[in-house]
């Protein structure tokens, strides 16, 4: 193991460096340069950056950097259980979840490795035993719905992989077990919109809260069971249609109140946890254990390929390390996420997530104030559809605002027409193609409302095809981009101190006892 | 009527003075300050701009740049049919779907008011036929489920207002009268997503494309219509399931092949398009022609309180003061929208493609290349979810942030249990205060980590409760927002050049002619 040691950004050799190199034009893409500028990934994948402002001589220097910065010496260090969530001094074992890289880790004289694939066993064997109705509600009737009741992190991820798997699972003739909703928000629309919708009979409910104090979560539970109550249904007990995905310690693990629990623990924070338990009990309720277990396996491939210390064969390493120089030698300060797949349609809100409140951070590991900006906004809508949205200003705005495109040769149903001479798969990719060159090469026009002034970077993430395994990869590739830039910014990527002070003040407000702005404020909006 | 004339930002006489007065820590929020800056608006609306870095003295600047700018007299000019659209040479008549307010418009002897008051009556007359099941599908069976297909403002608007009225809808103990569901992306998955799961005798379709030429529309038409042959049932005849929303002089008006077709114009753009027979057709099947009316009376509504000259008395010019100050003048690249409301799941998502595609433009009203940032990034996830989610970042990241929350006192579907000492109602509210005042006024803390800088603006628009005429004063509230900014920035917010270089070269993919690049992207893609 090499000796790791953290410093800032603007305190490494190479980043002087980095800033003088002159970087190429975007426009100068040409056909060489999409070919060589292209480094296959796990599962498939592969990484283009041709339509990025990066030369040889600034990939060396990026390669450089993050060797000075040693990302992935720490990469090393936190699969062997380094104490790399300094802030609440907590190991980061979210890789654990999907298969053993480093050395092994113990708590307690318990192998991290084994409660995570043990806690796995645990609800694949509780979705079998849904699936084949030796589970039923507690009328006797099969479930054929589940809701989870979870927020943050809870909800985005598992939300998302849910919407990016359920058309794969169709496509592959194998109807989803269990059709899966959502609750999440404590506004009571959310959860009576919902409980409007579902037969209370055949219905199963995951509560997903970590702590077993998140707000919104347990006064949804309440709601649920409230309404579920109110249908005066006879036999109908609530509880036996809920089952908690919580840690050991917390107040739902000990209430003996649920079906069965399944547990996390405090080393996997909410937004990397859609491979724990989190995301495992819907998704293997939903379309089966094997389909979460290929997930997981997509995933740790691609935690194994970014372990490769060359940057020109380490796709994520590279991305990462292309979004550090768009961010702080070009000063972009946000960055979209386009994928040209309807299933995609929640992951950049997952994305969202994961990158901002890992990153939006303005203090160091050492909890120095940075003098560098840190993680970006990150947004985006799946293509085609933000084509005929948002894209205008990114191609002709006054602001640069790099793309992260998402592609796949095959659609998931595989069901498609031909019209107009092509598939509408064929228009999908078409259309992403164009866009690539349109926002790297622009187009001169004598009209300048019709000039495109082109030269907007662009990288793409490619595949043949959405499945489990692509998709675990995938996700894998965006957990371990956001680790590495963490590790160049020299910020602790695993805590979120920055979501207290609202929860603080929300509890002064129903306490009955906030301060006169929040009390003005209360009043306008109707509290008492 | 005043002489209206044009000039960029920058030469005005206002520009240079507002640069230089100093802009007040939103730190200094206190109760005097939040109940004084708070305008009323529309329908019981009200804007709410204590936590904004302006002064009475800044106000005073920002008053005067809106008048130099002339924003009411070009709002006016705009309501008496002025050519606004200057680069395709046409009128800007949104406003007009909703009520008369300028002089009247005359086009080729027709009366624009008449014309769009005509098509509302006539799909009301449409609507009510198929709720009281005059009209049926053609196997005899009554239409439960409507499916829009149309994408960008065919797609994003009506399906944000669709989303924003379901939960009232049903509070108000009447039944959504059909189901809808909205197929937009090119990708064949989400077209068969839809269709595997609606029932084809009982589904009516509405084929949305202004120009009749939208390559995703016709595709997916295409689509849905092989797919409901291949179902074989006998007497269904997928055509008469389906009707077109289009303008008079397009292919599928001409076409005769559908049950019905309503009509829009060309001085309507897609994203303006939610009150017109774009939103009208799939709103009014839903919930009736009198939800929709209402809808439309709330944004009447909105557009007549913007006319108010005073800044001081218009929330929707004082909120495009702010916006404009703190792009130009404070430097503030993005903005969030956080409402406060699930039902609002999917506004921000439509404002984005609003103000995006409509002041997303380098060059001004006159060709020329303007040298100040026009609009900024817009993007959004309702509240409490987004807490959980990107918070982080807007409270500790290193760019500051403008946010626009929205909330309402009451829920729509009036449900609601109390747990833990409040209702689930008073908590979104209790959160959505707290982080007004956390954002503005941070927290010290010795721990840097746990530090909270504070100074970060919002404002707030709040109401009672999210009914169509709210929805609807809501709506024309950030229509009109986007419009006077495009007058300060002197840029056409309704053209849309910037998405044309994507289509042109898509078409080369397809014809089989694309140049070098195109066809190296395309060759990983798997084109052939």
């Amino acid at each position: 193991m090499a000796d790791i040691s953290y410093r800032n950004l603007d305190k490494t050799d190479v980043f002087g460096h980095l800033q003088r190199v002159t970087a190429p034009a975007v426009a100068d893409l040409d056909v060489g340069r999409i070919e060589a500028f292209d480094i296959p990934a796990a599962e498939g994948l592969h990484f283009n950056y041709a339509a990025t402002p990066v030369s040889e001589e600034l990939i060396d220097a990026l390669g450089a950097l993050a060797g000075e910065q040693q990302l992935i010496d720490k990469y090393h260090a936190l699969l062997d259980g380094e104490v790399m969530n300094t802030g609440e001094g907590r190991m980061v074992l979210h890789h654990l979840t999907r298969g053993q890289l480093g050395n092994p880790v113990t708590v307690e004289d318990q192998d991290k490795r084994e409660f995570y694939a043990h806690q796995q066993a645990r609800i694949a064997d509780f979705a079998r035993a849904v699936h084949t109705e030796r589970i039923t509600g507690s009328t006797g009737k099969p479930f054929d719905t589940v809701v989870q009741i979870g927020i943050g992190g809870s909800d985005l991820g598992p939300r998302a992989m849910y919407l990016a798997l359920r058309n794969y699972v169709a496509g592959t003739n194998e109807k989803p077990n269990l059709a899966a909703r959502f609750i999440s928000n404590v506004d009571p629309d959310d959860a009576g919109d919902v409980i409007a919708d579902v037969d209370p009979e055949t219905t199963l409910f995951i509560l997903v809260s970590k702590s077993g104090t998140t707000q919104e979560t347990l006064t949804n539970e309440a709601f649920v069971i409230e309404k579920m109550r109110e249908r005066d249904i006879r036999g109908l007990n609530p509880r036996s249609h809920m089952v908690a995905v919580t840690s050991e310690t917390s107040p739902l693990a000990r209430s003996g109140e649920y079906l069965d629990a399944f547990f996390i623990d405090d080393y996997i924070g909410g937004r990397y946890s859609s491979t724990s338990a989190v995301g495992g009990c819907v998704l293997s309720l939903a379309f089966g254990p094997d389909v979460f277990e290929e997930f997981l396996a997509g995933a740790h491939a691609g935690d194994r390929a970014a372990l490769e210390p060359d940057i020109r064969t380490n796709a994520v390493l590279m991305d990462a390390m292309i979004g550090v120089y768009e961010r702080n030698v070009l000063g972009y300060p946000s960055t979209a996420v386009l994928p040209y797949s309807q299933a995609l349609s929640r992951f950049p809100a997952h994305l969202q997530q994961l990158d901002m409140e890992s990153n939006g951070k303005s203090v160091n590991r050492a909890g120095e104030r940075v003098p560098y900006p840190t993680g970006p906004l990150v947004f985006g809508e799946p293509g085609t559809n933000g084509q005929h949205s948002f894209y205008q200003l990114l191609h002709q705005g006054t602001d640069v605002i790099p793309l992260q495109f998402v592609g796949f040769r095959q659609s998931q149903r595989g069901e498609d027409v031909e019209f107009d001479g092509s598939t509408s798969q064929t228009k999908l990719v078409a259309n992403l193609v164009a866009q690539i060159v349109a926002f790297a090469m622009g187009k001169r026009d004598e009209n300048p409302n019709k000039h495109f002034e082109g030269n907007r970077p662009s990288t793409l993430l490619y595949g043949e095809r959405l499945s489990p395994r692509v998709l675990g990869a995938l996700l894998s590739h965006y957990e371990n981009k956001v680790m590495f830039q963490g590790f160049v910014w020299n910020i602790n990527s695993f805590d979120q101190e920055g979501v207290q002070l609202g929860k603080k003040l929300t509890k002064e407000v129903l306490g009955g006892n906030p301060g006169p702005e929040l009390a003005a404020y209360g009043r306008m909006l109707g509290l008492k």
